[in-house]
């Protein structure tokens, strides 16, 4: 366990999802890995926790992901025809020209390119001392696996703190992923990581939100899309309660006008819905709490 | 019942959901009153109808809408907080800068601003003679009322023809909307509408489709965002497969790099949700296929 | 349009859901054709028809159905088990020793017995006037196509009524069916009916409510079982207030401690969950009401 | 850790779920504390662990449980009538009488009987090695708080092996509750417990099943009752598949007419649905295999 303090850069590596860093040595046992705990220096239960993302960059040129679609993404029809996927596909990583090939191009995918858009499937830090430690594929208010296509170099993730010290985790890096992680895993790989961190003292959040140059987001992460997206939206009107003094009435006229839903993954236990809005709307209201 | 040709350029207008026009006059009981049936020459059961959408502009400086948050967006406890939602809102709406703004704001809302971004919330053909007239305010393989913010001028939306001349109908203006139409309503307004159409004849689709300069889009219309989830997922698999010819293993590789999922409205009795994919990932393959 | 008044004793028939009458004789379009409407003098808006079932009963002895299994009930491996599912399968009707019977049962089945248990997959009043006519396999707060096996002889099934007469359909008849009408098709036969009608007036209800010798029986009808789930339960908890004077927290006690929940039915638009109470358990507060 | 062998007959006691004993005194941490580790001798990887519930018995003559309902029993109009619960409710169990009456009735349930029916919210083995403990809350394939009312005495619990001994936990003791434990407590209170289990070597189970002297029954546990009735359907169609060697066709048609479904909780992470079959029913499935 490292300790930091906020306003620390911390450089670090992770290894990809089945353990192997970015010469293909395979590190650690499979099923995310993590790189962590970081303790945080002051960080206290109460408290939420803010992690800047300064570098989220590939390290090696190569990731794997599959063909296969996962359960919740297919109808009984589709589930038919998608019965075969599940064969792994290799990917070539470009990192000069920001761009993801597969390595054997299937017939009609020859010309077929991604832009690398490197992310981290999984920041967390301890749910709490009385729950059991959970699985490194799950999330929850803690963050944990959430692969959201978001979580790039840039954005600032906040978390509730729940023990002292935080520990915070992170890993499972993607070079690239489309939203809901469909094929039940991304371009997976592994990455050079640097952040920073801030304690928020005495804030309480109900749940993983995460900020941008253009955008705050409040994810949801539920059992069903359903109910994330509630999670979701009262995350998203508790925020805007308490950061922007919004009443009831306020909170859904600009939801009304604003919101921006998108889903960030149906691979996992939990399926993750995320309520975006743009800075620019939000600006005047801050303006009018001033 | 107008009679139109593929290719003609048809202008109409659209009263607002609750039938009232563009002068304020009400001209029609509310309920998301539409306009047509248009019977497209040519078309029949088994084609497609595409409708392209010209001109979608306001043709008045005012909308109305509400501070409500329907049952599907709230989970019990902001249930209780959102209690006393109900009430109408009236915007003005400013053509010239391309702003709406409430007209009598609430106390932190008085600068605040909604991009004007004018949207049919229904588009319709008629969903076969069998089945019973659906309702204005449901949605289906025929399209109907989906609430789509991106069904804006500029758009073409795709219709599978189940009789004969299709019968198009237009109508629930939106000078703008966030996703999800999370008030009930958006804000509801008259509209001038200009539109032409074609008929891809012997093309079957399994639910409506929508395209724009930059992506390609697919609905999922059902009773839970998990299933209309996994609709549209089906629907776009179904356009890969077809139009671009990739075999089910490329189609999983595909939407798990590209996928982009947004909900588009849970106000209704179908909630809906968009896969999008951006039309130059899809150029190279369209290229391999020739 | 039939008319009949409170307490008259109505006999009729009902085809089967293809439309066959109890000679084998097609009589109409298939897809649940019901016999009615029946106008009920003084059932007004605002009202409740009450529909007592004195007698349902098969009036031939064959039944057909199929070997599928629904889309709502596979996840994606079964659905690929039950791939080629779809056949018919034709039942034999033993009224006397009151079973029915594969015709030319499969390998393992040559000794499957089903109970007859005869019931009616929809009881109907029209919605409104305002709502376009629902179709024949859809459901709502107006009853239709519920496809709920204890809709049988002695049941009590109660609609709300939404336009004068109340307009009472009966039809789509099930020899036997397992809960959740899992084959699309149940036994689908033609039944001899009699009924008698009573109108409850002024007394509102927010969906069907089915009463039998021993239960209570509240249902909720939605596109998801989590949300005919959450249906059931208001239906049900608005009944207890209503008819016994429970406050919330009553309501929470007799609950919790003695719900039963059951599903009805899978196949259709919506889905169907049924909350039930045994009426010992509610006869000490309707004495304490007194 | 107590070692038990196949066929030993185990004596035990549980605390109710906020760690409270037969005597009133609080003897561990709350949060449905557990009886075990049992390490099952004999009991591999890749078995069966069948626990026979020989001894279901209340222990003292209180409980205690609550006015709430949990988020998901609630719509949006139901949440807030319900606003005010959480108030804890003591009851009076009287074995004699098999009675559970509350200790200070509200005042339409002064006369207001339950009966009891003692049961066990979890029984649990250790999910696997790689696999974080879950919580004492959660439930899975490996069993856990299942909070299933048919779990009493004389069932038969049947849970995967995952790990070597099994590791079996019993606990969280209702003297009754109703179906779905919708006020997220039942009648929680501690309990004697006798049991003996056999091992059955070298069959898998996908979840955890149940056998009463009446029925065989397959749990489906998910984030949403759409998935936990899947889960179910897939648990049951692979019971028949294996035990009584019927093809896809022939389960399609048994549960078409066979299939009870009820709702066993939704008070927890996951919901759970279980998928009943009178065994009168299977009988002749069972003698047409030998």
């Amino acid at each position: 366990m490292l300790t930091i303090a906020p306003g620390d850069t911390v450089h670090t590596t992770t290894v990809d999802a089945g353990g192997t860093d970015e010469k293909g040595v395979t590190r650690v046992l499979g099923g995310n890995p993590e790189t962590g705990p970081f303790y945080v220096e002051t960080a206290a239960p109460g408290d939420t926790l803010a992690v800047h993302l300064t570098r989220v960059r590939l390290n090696r040129d190569w990731a794997e992901s599959d063909d296969f679609l996962v359960g919740r993404a297919v109808d009984s029809e589709l589930a038919v025809k998608m019965k075969d996927g599940g064969k792994t596909v290799r990917w070539h990583l470009d990192a000069g020209q920001g761009v993801a090939t597969p390595e054997k191009p299937a017939e009609h995918l020859t010309r077929y390119v991604v832009p690398l858009r490197p992310m981290l499937g999984c920041v967390a830090v301890a749910p709490n001392v009385a729950q059991a430690a959970p699985g490194t594929g799950d999330s929850g208010h803690y963050g944990g696996n959430m692969d959201f296509n978001e979580i790039v170099e840039g954005a600032t993730v906040y978390l509730p703190v729940s023990v002292p010290g935080a520990l915070l985790y992170v890993g499972d890096g993607h070079a690239a992923q489309g939203d809901g992680e469909l094929n039940g895993n991304a371009l997976e790989t592994s990455m050079d990581v640097e952040f920073t961190v801030d304690v928020i003292q005495g804030k309480r959040m109900p749940g993983p939100r995460v900020e941008s140059a253009t955008h705050i987001m409040a994810m949801g992460l539920a059992g069903s899309l359903d109910d994330a997206f509630r999670g979701a939206t009262a995350n998203m009107a508790q925020w805007l309660t308490e950061e922007y003094k919004l009443t009831p009435s306020e909170v859904a006229q600009v939801l009304g006008t604003s919101a921006e839903y998108k889903v960030s993954e149906v691979a996992d236990r939990n399926t993750g819905m995320v309520l975006k809005i743009n800075k620019e709307k939000l600006k005047p209201l801050a303006s009018a709490v001033k």
